[in-house]
């Protein structure tokens, strides 16, 4: 299988040059970038006027959470969690959280995200969707054991199962992921348990961190320091942790990151919505720490549109800091891509040959495009996701010129209005 | 002429109610909003799945400025505006303006924005421009003086000649307002001058207010003290005055906006883009003041996509105040509707009968606006600018499923590209 990407401009390299030049995939991977490439190809897409751009990579998310989009905004986060989310989630079954699942799957095929990083429950299932729909998922499963030593075992058996089912679809693009929620939810225990088998499996860790000044007061009380230092004090850190959020950090917090190669991911709408706080962008990129961009779930965004994220990201450090330098167009582009490659271990989010084919192409014959005087600042400052019209994972494309070629679209949003109301 | 939409989801009264209803419009007004209307119509639209909702108004903008989208950021706002901004505009021709002006009602059209209150030069210009897209604009000319006597007669002159060129215009959707620039590039001779003008001919003001900390410390230093005391002094002030940003406002302040019934349109992307600070909206709202919502110009946003601006204003003063409760997504969908209607004297911004009929109708089917559990909420949180597909302005349908029907898009994107390069 080869694809021939015709006359676009693309955004080329870890230095997001805009060339025009034709982009030539074989297999799974980008093999040149160059004008007027001849070689025939399968497929041959006209880019003319296009962009070409790495695809996005959602480092934190809960993607089955589509399916609770709006039921419940403007709350503060507690009651948010215990009268709303919770109880609804209580409710979820194997066959809802697919729904969930298929329904967040064709919302990042559509707005141009190729990889993305999930916590929730029944990531099986997740990771059956996640196949069909031809994205990259590294998919943990939330564990929370409260300080129960009977639950904590129970989570380790259920991530190690959901481990084993993902594994056995044996698949490059599906990953499990440990995924111990945070450490109010999580006793030493279980953390300490994570890190064994995380060490022992390969595997990759996310969990949330510093969110709340709530959980900061709470991780306080009960253990007399940051949630970081626990954390680092346990040896829990490594270059194989994500954290997501790292809203309440001090500066030991950041050195710390810092010196175990922590990534962090950034997820400006959630932390914004629910008025979590502002993350120290400036500070940890200052530090050399490694941050990417998420969306968090769509019950606190609302969607997992990774364009607008960058634009929040953006904007929200510079009024935070009252400059206007921080936080460019660049850099929050690269969060959105290679950053969150590299915490993945992913050999992508850059367009250059040896990188794999994640690649999406934005129409950029709109108005709020035009003129194309920067391309990288309009993805970042005006774009938003309904602006990507193809998506390829893998060298596979996905979604050609708005049309979803792996999912079927009508069904899963009938599905998705169906399972809400049954759990209404 | 008639417009029949017939099974839309209709975002119903000032209260913002959601219901399932037909909405016919006869001439340019909303006669019947009922289930199961049956008489005929010139036009029906099957909105079934689809969401009805007023029209946007956009209550700050330089709507030409798309043209400069993209050719700086993350620059300091005098650096900004002295090496970038000012050069360029120093160029711009009539033709230029022109140009710009059908780029932003082209823009606006798409994004379901379906009135606005813009700021430039060479207004009439303008005026032509949004008469032919059919929008409704509110053309302000900018007029500076620096304190220059020759300059301050020149720009009333100025102003006055776009007044009288629009006026010969005769049209109920395009409207001379008065715009000096701010206090700072302004004297007290053209402000005062300006008001004598507006009484005498029952115009609108608007003008730059409190955008910048510098700003304060300029007109501090000049006239010891704040620029709304300044020009409540002078008798500036009234219910026709709609002042732009309004970012750094005391108390004192605040109280006297309330008290003459001015108006603040509130700018997120701008104010957050160039790091002016975080407006007090929810002191604001409290002392009773109007507050309506602007895109401000495409050169520090950098889009007109008021669906996009709803979104930042909601989770701005959210992380501001670390309080997710204020900002809601209904109070945010007021001042993008009906705030902004009621500070330009509209009867828009509402779907009822007798309101005119300035509608939009967003496709719903999409997978980040689904499922529908709360059509106010997807609007806000969740869509964009790109999810409205028909625009209907004084009864007139200016789009109808994403064709534009006033304008050459593909004329439109061509000559801004050429005038870019001949700027260049």
């Amino acid at each position: 299988m080869s694809i021939l990407i015709k006359n676009g401009h693309v955004i080329y390299g870890e230095n997001l040059e805009v060339v025009k030049a034709d982009v030539l995939i074989e297999g799974n991977a980008i093999v040149k970038v160059e004008k007027g490439i001849n070689e025939s190809a399968d497929t041959v897409i006209d880019a003319a006027g296009k962009v070409v751009s790495p695809g996005f990579v959602n480092l934190h998310t809960h993607s089955p959470m589509g399916l609770l989009r709006g039921l419940a905004d403007d709350l503060p986060l507690m009651e948010w969690l215990e009268k709303h989310i919770w109880p609804k989630e209580a409710k979820l079954t194997r066959e809802h959280i697919k729904v969930g699942a298929y329904l967040g799957a064709l919302e990042m095929i559509k707005t141009g995200t190729t990889a993305f990083l999930d916590m929730y429950f029944q990531m099986d299932a997740v990771a059956e969707a996640t196949l069909e729909a031809g994205l990259r998922g590294y998919l943990s499963y939330g564990m929370i054991d409260l300080g129960d030593p009977d639950r904590t075992e129970k989570e380790i058996r259920e991530a190690l199962r959901e481990m084993e089912a993902i594994e056995k679809l044996n698949s490059d693009r599906v990953h499990f992921v440990f995924g111990p929620h945070a450490p109010y939810t999580c006793s030493i225990a279980l953390l300490k348990e994570v890190r064994k088998l995380a060490n022992e499996h390969g595997k990759l860790i996310t969990i949330h961190v510093a969110e709340t000044m709530a959980e900061l007061g709470k991780i306080q009380e009960r253990y007399g320091k940051s949630p970081v230092v626990l954390l680092d004090e346990i040896g829990f850190f490594g270059s194989d942790v994500i954290i997501a959020h790292g809203v309440w950090l001090d500066s030991r917090d950041i050195q710390i990151l810092a010196r175990d190669g922590v990534t962090v991911a950034h997820n400006p709408a959630s932390n914004m919505k629910l008025a979590s706080g502002v993350m120290p962008l400036q500070r940890l990129l200052n530090a050399g720490v490694n941050v990417g961009l998420g969306t968090d779930g769509s019950a606190s965004n609302n969607n997992l549109d990774m364009l607008e994220e960058m634009k929040l990201a953006a904007l929200l450090h510079k009024v935070h800091t009252l400059d206007p330098t921080v936080a460019d167009a660049k850099t929050v582009f690269r969060m959105a891509t290679i950053n969150g490659a590299k915490a993945l271990r992913l050999n992508a989010g850059v367009i250059k040959p040896g990188y794999l084919a994640d690649v999406v192409i934005l129409d950029f014959d709109r108005p709020h495009l035009s003129p194309m005087n920067d391309v990288v600042s309009h993805i970042v400052y005006s774009a938003n996701g309904n602006d990507v019209e193809t998506t390829i994972v893998d060298g596979r494309i996905l979604m050609l010129d708005g049309e979803v070629l792996t999912l079927d679209e009508d069904r899963i949003l009938d599905e998705a209005e169906k399972t809400i109301m049954e759990l209404a």
